[in-house]
């Protein structure tokens, strides 16, 4: 790599979706791809080779609270967010801006940028795109992301395009503040709600500016699924095919495959990690409830399919112990089964789409995922 | 093994301390030996290959957790406490009697052996001698702990051997409701408080009825190192040489340097464990508490000499953030560290006993210490 920017390959393709590969100054993901979220400088209740073995190229840190504790500063000065936590791939950073406009009445917006009270000590603190991105900088994120408005919903037409245009503002400043560099990128973020003209001019907006990737935001905040697909019928065919698509925040393991089928290329989100600390297993075609009493005397593991070590060397009867008697282990071993649950989902989502079957691979998931919610909670 | 009972073996000796090999059914222990504790079925915050990475050859069960939650008899139906946490090594259980004793006002004690109500649903429970051995049969524990009183202290020198009396014919009732088999064992426990005369008489009558090893018991409650000493003092030389001597609940660092100095085989504490889980690291010389913001901006690994995977990969300054932010990784990572810390010291103990210069090790490690309570925490 001595161009600035990251690389991106599109290895295949079927129907809308792509088999691609994503280059960064410490190292590839392969794509589609999912994010295990490490909000704090650690994928919770996980050791960091662990995230590696599950499969996952990249993770996801957090802006917000990485800026606030210890302070993007300290983290800069002991060497970067990778040594800092002992992960040595990729990492993605946000911009923070999700975080500080859910502090709702403890935030102000304006045209520079948003003024926050920090959840940690109450002190004063102002996010721009420029801070932002260097913020990021600092932390020696591989994939920065803008500075957006996280335009609510619903909402209406007038006050989503107000919105967007800001973001699109901001947009603009945050890819003038970055640094570009060899493995290293900025991606920009499609708003708009869900007006198709106002995704499309968004979208337009940001190629203009010329990005090393095009993120979808605004969905997974609770729409109905076939909302956000409607957006991402829209948006995605707007987006440049040879630079990568993520779907931000989203998903469900069924959010995924649709999103995939879609043009998506990369997506975090906390269920599996979150899911695994309250007591939450996925398996083929559902999820298991481990604090529910029908496990009690069961030695059978979570998925008998399954190749993790959890499934491997634990019985349900064992897990939902674990979790009645609120121990670590529960969250420990339940996010290692759920973070390899997602990664062999996309990696059998890569499979099929380089040979080429992925339309019999979505069939075969949607068949277990309509008999399994039943199966799994029966 | 074909024998009844464990096979233990001195290999060599350095004035009183002991460098052995105890066999079991689930294999070797190396002595002296110091054994996690694993009290809800499992080693708090850890995950049984990494316990077993620190060096631990066997570790601790506790007989009253597991027989109220999942109940002994659900782990014997899915086949034994091995297979059930996934550890697949020697297991010590206690007897449930420390944990019933310290319910004070909830239980009550009588010849036949203790009632009390347990913590989770309050339901009344009763404990004999003969229904704590069949606990321990069906967990598949490889050592079996007598049933005894844990006599209070301070105690009249009436009260302790009142005490100690009942705790000898509970240990015979022990003995007699064991079932012999190869690879398994039944230990004793000396009772008889501070008192030199009855700690001998209680050794005595526990001889006579013949054990498979001998535990000192009624330590470690909260009185002096040099009070515990002398009872070590008097107690170990009234067991015999050719059986396991193991002090229980036992201890911090120095606690066992000296306890092995008196020829004590076989350590269990909570203490590297709930340290861990508290933000406390072990180094040589003291401890840290990584609560400390002294430690936020320092790159230096908890302990340089240290070959643990926590002190190979991270700094002071992330595990000090860790903790601040509450995460689950700051106790995983701790008690990691701590357990390795405690294995490292026994195998040094191990080794210094085998060429004979225990002497020089204990005089380095109190050097250490002495110097180091200051440095550590400076």
């Amino acid at each position: 790599m001595t161009e600035p920017g990251i690389e991106f390959e599109v290895l295949a393709t079927d129907g809308k979706a792509r088999r691609g590969r994503l280059s960064t100054a410490h190292g590839d993901i392969n794509t589609p791809a999912f994010m295990p979220v490490g909000t704090a400088g650690t994928v919770k209740a996980m050791m960091p080779e662990d995230v590696a073995a599950t499969g996952a190229e990249i993770i996801l840190g957090n802006t917000y609270h990485l800026m606030l504790r210890p302070t993007a500063e300290r983290i800069a000065k002991l060497g970067g967010l990778h040594k800092f936590m002992n992960w040595h791939k990729p990492i993605l950073t946000d911009s923070g801006g999700y975080q500080v406009f859910s502090l709702a009445n403890r935030r102000s917006i304006n045209e520079e940028g948003v003024v926050f009270q920090s959840h940690i000590d109450g002190a004063k603190v102002e996010l721009t795109p420029e801070r932002s991105v260097e913020v990021q900088n600092l932390l020696d994120s591989n994939i920065t992301m803008v500075l957006d408005e996280c335009t609510e919903w619903p909402v209406t037409e007038d006050m989503a395009r107000q919105s967007m245009e800001l973001s699109m503002r901001w947009a603009s400043r945050s890819k003038a503040a970055f640094e570009e560099r060899s493995g290293y990128g900025i991606f920009g973020i499609v708003q708009g709600s869900m007006f198709p003209e106002l995704r499309r001019e968004s979208a337009a907006r940001l190629v203009d500016t010329g990005f090393d990737g095009y993120a979808v935001g605004g969905l997974a905040i609770g729409e109905p699924q076939d909302e956000m697909f409607n957006v991402l019928d829209i948006t995605v065919p707007a987006l440049p095919k040879e630079r990568p698509h993520y779907l931000m925040g989203v998903g469900k393991p069924d959010d995924i495959v649709g999103a995939v089928r879609r043009g998506i290329d990369m997506f975090d989100c906390v269920i599996p990690t979150r899911s695994g600390r309250t007591g939450q297993a996925f398996v083929r075609g559902g999820f298991l409830n481990m604090r529910n009493a029908r496990h009690s005397d069961d030695s059978k593991p979570l998925d008998a399919a399954c190749s993790c070590r959890v499934c491997a060397n634990y019985s349900r009867a064992y897990l939902h112990h674990l979790v009645k008697a609120g121990e670590m282990l529960a969250g420990m071993l339940l996010t290692l089964h759920n973070l390899h649950y997602y990664q062999s989902l996309m990696e059998g989502i890569r499979a099929a789409i380089a040979d080429g079957s992925f339309d019999e691979f979505v069939a075969k998931f949607d068949a277990e995922n309509d008999a399994g919610a039943t199966v799994a909670e029966s």
